[in-house]
């Protein structure tokens, strides 16, 4: 048997209790014969604790001291991993992503892997040791410095860890089962999706879809490495990430095929709204307002430009941002009121957008009116509207957001009573 | 001006307004046109919290994994200091033990310092940029992991640097004022020592007297390296330590020429002393007690052998020793009894050491006979001595141990008001 790369959040490992439970199913996965690498976050709280000593010496921390101070967050956690699975007999060794050989640039708190090379962790295999590694960390190339991933990173080193090893699977832990059709604290008829691809994976995480992070799926598919989601407080199966083909040739078998169309529903919260009323509608006015933003470093999702006015020839400019970029924006817009000379501007941070997600629906027609006739039955406005081959998003008001996603989630038929129905039902086909 | 290196203990950053205070004083070192390099240990309790998390997941930590978890310590403290610096205007960046260059054995837990290749920190020094070194670690010569250099060993790690450097000085701070002419908490009237050989310090650290890292001293020594103890509390000068012939000097400028017999008192309360009762009186009965007790990896300190009976041709050897190396000793002894044919084991953990200790005792006579007969007028009895070059040690009740401390203090007239006069009286001589 090969390599099995397992990545263990910090919810899995929040106490010594955590981690003596994970612990016990490295060992497990050991017994069957694996080589196990683990890679693990810092324990529970750790990061924010660290980040608020941090903030108690000083507002603004050094990007390069703030990474040597967060990378300590893991070192803890990994040596009293390695503490406790020697503790139940087997051979253990901690790594620092250094001393993994995570290599990254130096972009400080955002630092992005340029090459991994696991000499270490394949001598501590080869002699029957279990690697665990420290997520989320690096050493850049250039100056040696240690740098961090940003949040989220430990699932980016599991996946690249994976890669280089040529494991056979990168096994992604955390308190939930897997991928659902939607958030189930909102939606709790929402299903586990058995398999699902990588592309979908990616719009429902930048739909706002906390499952992986968004670097982490991108390295995956790139070099085509199975990713499993699932549980560290159960043994069931969680949601396989996988190519496209591998999903369509598992819905051949009979299991999902009717789900394929859409695989999800994505909601996230975390946007606002800017329009900027009157913009005299010539050529360059539009181009000069996203330029501004474009430099305030503020990264735009939607956008939406109404039909000019004839009488005036005016028109508004919405689009979405990230609520914590709001401030910024409307400041670098403020600046541009003499040169543009539109009359106003307005932010809404009371909106939310909802996304149906699914590989089948760029050959499925009739799937956008199928939910925005949900949305209409659900009584919910649509405010702004964007589209992909594999996604449809709306904004809506924030406080629409929950029957929004319970409309779509029951409109593709996505609850998990029903689509045990249409399994059977479809299987004759 | 030249560098010097700073070293901090955890009581000096132990929140974040201890390391604000730190960073202060780091920045006055510079502004007053040192280069300054800076070593850090863990903040006030955080290696004790660290082991006690190791002790929830496993009663036995691996070595290698606990030099890991442990590092976090000073992993932390350095990156906070750092940022306190950066806030304060100046240019600060932090370095683990290993980025710095020490490079050590590979006994974990206590490992020696092997070399030191301050490569990183000298570009750092060039650049302009104030150096903040992890003590206390290193990283393996062999197997590249990361060592520790046990308790204490950030001393150790400061004079190093300072040696590898080439310092002008070893700046060790605490939250004391110096080195005392007896521990003030049992001695009220004791005095700051204002400069002190190695050699004394170093008998001073081994008879008890919890000031410097004893390998810090020798390190020193071996080096020539000044040492200057004092507290982050305050702008006081504190005690430096320096080689015989500078302290000797110093006393010829007139300063503390009659204090330079006895230069301090030591106490210690860790000990406990065993006695074997009636070994046979024959060659070789001695030598299979102290082979037992050393096989046991037990480090013996005073030795004491009754002359024997003639009416049983029997005697008593009696030894001290770690407390906490007792039930070992013990068990190690009794497995000896009918190859020795010893008549009983005598345990008493209700011992201490107390010691003088002088350069100017050696050229002295009656040094001796004058610290007996004052603790005789205490009404303090002597159960040991041992005695050195330089210092003279008794084993007494742990109940007489302050007695004789204060017997002993004021017996060489080591008061910090009678000294003043002594010195006045003195001058003239």
């Amino acid at each position: 048997m090969g390599i099995v790369v397992q990545k263990y959040g910090g919810s899995s490992v929040a106490d010594a209790a955590g981690v003596k439970r994970v612990a016990q199913r490295i060992v497990n996965t050991r017994k069957q014969g694996h080589d196990v690498v683990v890679v693990v976050s810092a324990m529970g709280d750790t990061t924010d604790e660290l980040i608020d000593l941090a903030n108690e010496v000083t507002p603004l921390p050094p990007a390069r001291e703030l990474d040597m101070l967060l990378t300590a967050g893991e070192r803890i956690s990994m040596a009293v991993l390695a503490m406790a699975i020697q503790s139940l007999g087997h051979e253990a060794r901690s790594f620092t992503g250094s001393q993994a050989g995570v290599i990254t640039d130096a972009e400080h708190g955002k630092a992005k892997i340029i090459d991994v090379t696991p000499g270490r962790i394949e001598a501590a295999i080869n002699e029957g040791a279990i690697a665990i590694v420290a997520g989320f960390q690096g050493v850049s190339q250039t100056t040696k410095d240690i740098t961090t991933l940003g949040r989220g990173g430990s699932d980016t080193t599991a996946v690249a860890l994976a890669v280089a090893l040529k494991a056979e699977v990168c096994e992604i832990y955390s308190d939930v089962d897997g991928i659902f059709t939607a958030d189930p604290r909102i939606e709790p008829r929402a299903r586990k999706i058995p398999r699902i691809s990588y592309e979908e994976t990616l719009e429902m995480a930048a739909q706002g879809a906390k499952i992986l992070h968004l670097r982490c799926v991108e390295y995956a598919r790139r070099y085509d490495m199975p990713i499993h989601v699932r549980s560290s407080f159960s043994e069931k199966e969680g949601t396989w990430v996988v190519k496209a083909a591998d999903v369509a040739a598992d819905a051949h078998e009979g299991a999902t095929m009717e789900a394929a169309i859409i695989t999800g529903v994505a909601h996230d919260r975390s946007q606002a709204k800017i329009t900027v009323v009157g913009v005299p509608d010539k050529p360059g006015e539009a181009a000069a307002i996203f330029r501004a933003v474009a430099e305030a470093q503020i990264n735009i999702d939607m956008i939406v430009q109404n039909v000019s006015a004839a009488a005036t020839g005016r028109t508004d400019i919405s689009f979405t941002l990230p609520r914590g970029e709001g401030q910024t924006a409307m400041t670098a817009l403020a600046r541009l009121q003499d040169v543009v000379g539109y009359e106003r501007l307005q932010y809404d941070d009371g909106v939310g957008k909802v996304s149906i997600v699914g590989a089948g629906m760029s050959s499925a027609p009739g799937i956008s009116a199928r939910f925005f006739e949900a949305l209409s039955e659900a009584g919910v406005n649509i405010e702004m509207i964007s589209t992909s081959e594999i996604r449809v998003s709306v904004v809506v008001a924030e406080t629409q957001v929950q029957d929004a996603v319970n409309a779509a989630h029951a409109a593709f038929d996505l609850e998990s009573d029903e689509i045990e129905a249409v399994v059977y039902g479809g299987t004759g086909r």
